[in-house]
């Protein structure tokens, strides 16, 4: 979806963005900072760290610890009026960065794959804008720097702790950056953004022995390739195809020795969809086609299934506010993107349980800077004009929300 | 394995021979009469009249009406001794005759595409011969014509009216016409000869539907194709490699439109097999299989699964004995052919679990003279001179018999 | 989705609603008549006589005779403006009808079991009304009745014949019946509506023999189980999960007996999907897989694959006019379902690849009154109340259109 | 097959058994001698360096360094006549034994688990036997002892040394310890013993992806599945069913992560059949079916298949020979067993493709005292009763032999 669409203009010379543009080199240097020492989930000492200095420095009231290293801004204008939060992730890959630049990782191993540095800096560069125009939106906004997105989840436990309450948001917004769209777009839709994410171990018991006499064992890597091929029909046959659904075995093995059957296959996989009426289902077709071919052939199984993320459901009135503010910021309908949707997974999806809300894409692509490898490559980074796009995006869906 | 093997010289010119090669104008045109007027099992009307009526003109006792059709010709010897059993097969098959000869076919749609016509005419040249030489062997000769060889079997009716019984037989001996093997041949082989023949038919019930919307079905062909695929693993993965086993789906039929998901399925298939051990086995793995993949996929099934004919197994004393006396016959070691076993069944399996006996293949084929259709084709035939040589393995096992 | 949705109170006492309600009895009338003189594709020449007395006595203009049995009615009004197609299709299915109503199918064997009936009265109805208010709208408004939707697709042929030309259609709407929304309902939605529908049949040729003698055959079953299996992965796999397909084996035949190997196995299908980049490569992949299977197992093939109609693609600017109509009409956002997409096929969809429209479902269920059996069902009846919003759903839209 | 058949009497007092038995302490002590210091294949020394020590003492002309670790000892009699070779393996395997016995493995990690100690300890006393009575046979007996028997092979490289030439071998033989066998039985017959060994190792190329997105990919494991499934039909489908085939897939491995769709498979196997036709049809047929599968995907392969042994057939003329001899040895036909096939592979077959010969399998377990584990088990051992038996076996067929 990288294409090469022209870099906007962004001719609106308004109030928010001339300040917003004077933020820019902050914002840079916020999310190199970041990048330069990425900190895995539920690790980001560092990030909270220089983030609790900033808003102490910008008067911004927060509570730091929450799930570990989280942190919750709170910024209440001068008027009384809605909650509304704005979500940052700020954790990074266990990946070695490939990138030659002035900001790369100085933690081996570490990176910032994925954009979290640029959403921390968006969302550092939000508060500040905010906290200096307290007149200019009515109510509260809840900032929360979220840990551990990637795994095993930051989201569920702040949730747990409360931050959605005391005030009581009333919605939620967040963003992700997105090489998959040029800088200069959005991508908004309502309903299913990103998909459910679960995933299974699966351990076949056959009964090994001489690979000559078959008729001794039962035969795991021959019951494997038969669970392997019924599988496919869970996607092709079972789940409506209006439905999107993906069941992937990323892993099989099975065997030792090229004449020993193999006594036990081990295989395990993903399970992607967005119907949230899908939840309990593929997990039961998994388990019956499973039991289906295993007692066909005299095999045992032990199935280990488990739901990561649901679905990132966007509320169709959160995601029209959203598609109206990012046709300001864009300035033309052909940046607004709503053919965005991917089975890509993100804890993002427990907030949105939770309030009503919007996530959605800031385009940040931008090949002909070299700026478009995909997300989680080790060569990955993303124009940095975007964070300017992204706060302007949160400033102004805060006023429009509150109105 | 039908070859240009030489025609043999059968140069022994003693009593026996001479006196059975005085039969052959005989044996031929019974052999012919029978083929002319060919009837299906348990209808042999024609052909047990016939037979009745020359064995009356022979001297030679009888009983008729035996399971239907089948006679019981007993030839007592002047001597004491055993009882030896000679059994041939009298049916012919629904099969429309396109040989263009003089003593083709007359009952349209039915022929003796098979060669129980030369068996029962090599029985009755064998009946005519003993009952002209009772000085020559010791015991008696029961000669069974039995009905309904093809289908559905008339040799365990023959047994439970107790043609075995008053006097007990004490072996038994019978041949097939082989056109798998070359005039001058006797193929003979102690143990299993001829395979078990077990059936079936499965109808699986999905849950048909519009074709475009496959989640509201339950597929009966995608669940057939698994079944098919699976039974494969019976005979590759379940079956000692030592034994010989077949599975064949000979037919799978499903749907009624190229746009509707199809409610049900039907297959039927055959089994096969020589080692008795697996008589249970094999129908109880593919029913496993069959429930295996249904309840993976939610469809149900019925399965019907009967035994024809159990494996042919020939004593492996009995076997020498006809080995020895086929090595007199057609004079030369490589006349003898061990490796004839097929996986076609008989049921000669029936009378061979209640009596030591040998069941053996007579080679029939002349390629020479274009006789060398296989078995069951239209335009099956076999050359006449094997007649002489069948009367002349049943007389000689007789005479040894008896010793 | 047929609910208890209630139906709706239409407390608008408009002029235009006032009016087409005085026009309700003749609807009825209308579509009964159609009802019990059902006619197949290409065949509607009752039907068209019908309608072309009526428009005649309605004094309107109208084309007879295009494509074996459509025709075109165009209704100028009395100001310049754009023109505006509406298709309504005539034909009936092959169906007996079960419902015991005074307005049964006459014909035996053929029933209107999809409510195509009531298409072509509401597009009756519609020009009727339009024909009497010539003031009240701008520019030109073709009606198309189009033959043969089910089949063969009396779409095409039209086009062929020139009716989106003279004057030229600038944007064509549509409507369907829709028994899986309950009558006060409108599907409408922006993008894909309907599938692109293609089909497929495929000979595998083996080779046959005899059930016991596998080595001398190649299994047609068992290459086609392979076949089936491996179609599973073009949807599991192949296509984007974002995008619907599916691929069905509807037909699966082969063999004759049981215990002989089928030479020839004959199988068929449908595809569906709405995103037109996969049109060339579903059957593609079909191709692939079984060209793959069959030169792995030494079988042939012939594969048939043709393309019946593309996917229906309403134009977003069109179905944000039919949306903004459908809310003056059912009087609640509740009754606007933009979830309605199904993977059924409709040649409306080549109208749609020629000028800008929109095609919509129009909720006729009424559970409580037994009128919620599905669309192709012997059954099959719907609510007679959705005639007039059809009437009105038309009427407006026209008259927004031209603004 | 380990039955408790009664340890036999071997009531025959003939003198060659009273010498035999007064050899039987020195048989246990070489043969424990060997177990207590096993060595893998073509590193077999200080075997070699023993059994040269021996046959110097025992006053046999014997030749060393033979396919490195191989040695022939040739044994003149005193009379003139044909040459007879009797081949005994040396070599141990890679297994930590787990027997509590006095002369347990010193070696870590070797252990002899398959009874070649003692082969080379019967064919040592056999060797000290026959120097001893040199007057009581004809011709020459050269005894071959060959390194590597299980991998990679001993047997081709010493024939290509030269060991079957000069004097020119007549006919070999050879024994197996069988723990499938009780002691006081000898597993015998014609033609094919053993089956030939064939192996392959395959890589799929698929192309990897992110596991939510198989679209972008070629899935490597759902390949692999359809292969194995596919490979299934060489035995049940392509396989005459009366020859015994095997084709075994023991190891499958794809895939890093669950996550994350697997780029490349592995997958290894191994072939057995008996009859030597074969020999180039299942590889073949495998590659047909991978390139079939491979193309009908979207993937490539590389296919390595090899040949390791062909099948061990023995000559009818000289099985009947020890047969004979094997009934004068056990002293009782139910003690022959001519069910004794197995798909196991062996190198002896390389010098039965040379020279006829027989290959006889001589029973070694004994339940009753424990020894009944099977071949390659850690906790494999056999009844030293059967080093006698074996040395009887040889002495008296290579008397035979010579008459």
């Amino acid at each position: 979806m990288v294409s090469t669409f022209p870099t906007p203009n962004f001719i609106d010379l308004s109030q928010i963005r001339l300040e917003i543009r004077s933020l820019q080199t902050r914002l840079v240097e916020w999310r190199r900072r970041f990048h330069q020492r990425p900190e895995l989930g539920f690790q980001e000492q560092l990030t909270a760290e220089f983030l609790s200095q900033k808003l102490t420095e910008m008067g911004i009231d927060h509570r730091t610890g929450i799930a570990k290293t989280g942190i919750v801004a709170t910024i209440e204008s001068n008027h009384p009026g809605p909650v509304l939060a704005i979500r940052a992730d700020m954790d990074a890959l266990p990946i070695q960065e490939e990138n030659d630049v002035s900001y790369r990782s100085k933690h081996d191993g570490i990176m910032h794959a994925c954009g979290h540095d640029g959403h921390t800096a968006i969302a550092l560069g939000t508060a500040c804008y905010l906290s200096q125009h307290r007149d200019d939106f009515k109510g509260t906004v809840k900032i929360i720097f979220q840990p551990a997105e990637e795994s095993p989840g930051g989201a569920k436990p702040m949730i747990e702790e409360g931050v959605l309450k005391n005030p009581d948001v009333d919605a939620i917004i967040g963003l992700h950056l997105w090489n998959n769209l040029p800088l200069g777009t959005i991508g908004v839709r309502s309903g299913a953004l990103m998909a459910a994410v679960e995933c299974f171990r699966c351990t076949i018991q056959g009964k090994g022995g001489h690979g000559a006499m078959p008729h001794q064992t039962v035969d795991s890597i021959v019951v494997s390739a038969q669970i392997v091929n019924a599988l496919q029909t869970i996607v092709a046959r079972n789940v409506n195809p209006i439905d999107s659904a993906v069941v992937t075995v990323g892993e099989l093995h099975a065997g030792t020795a090229l004449n020993v059957i193999a006594d036990t296959a081990r295989m395990s996989g993903t399970v992607r969809y967005f119907n949230p009426a899908l939840e309990d289902y593929i997990g039961k077709r998994i388990d019956e086609i499973i039991a289906g071919v295993c007692h066909g052939h005299g095999a045992t199984y032990e199935l280990d299934y488990w739901r990561l993320y649901p679905p990132t459901i966007n509320d169709a009135r959160i995601a029209d506010l959203v598609r109206s503010v990012a046709l300001e910021v864009v300035e033309t309908p052909a940046g607004i993107v709503p053919e965005c949707q991917t089975m890509g997974g993100e804890d993002m999806s427990f907030f949105l349980q939770e309030v009503p809300g919007c996530y959605f894409f800031l385009g940040s692509a931008n090949p002909e800077k070299g700026l478009a490898y995909p997300h989680h490559h080790p060569r990955f980074d993303f124009d940095e004009a975007a964070l300017g796009v992204g706060v302007e995006m949160f400033v102004r869906c805060v006023e429009k929300f509150c109105q």
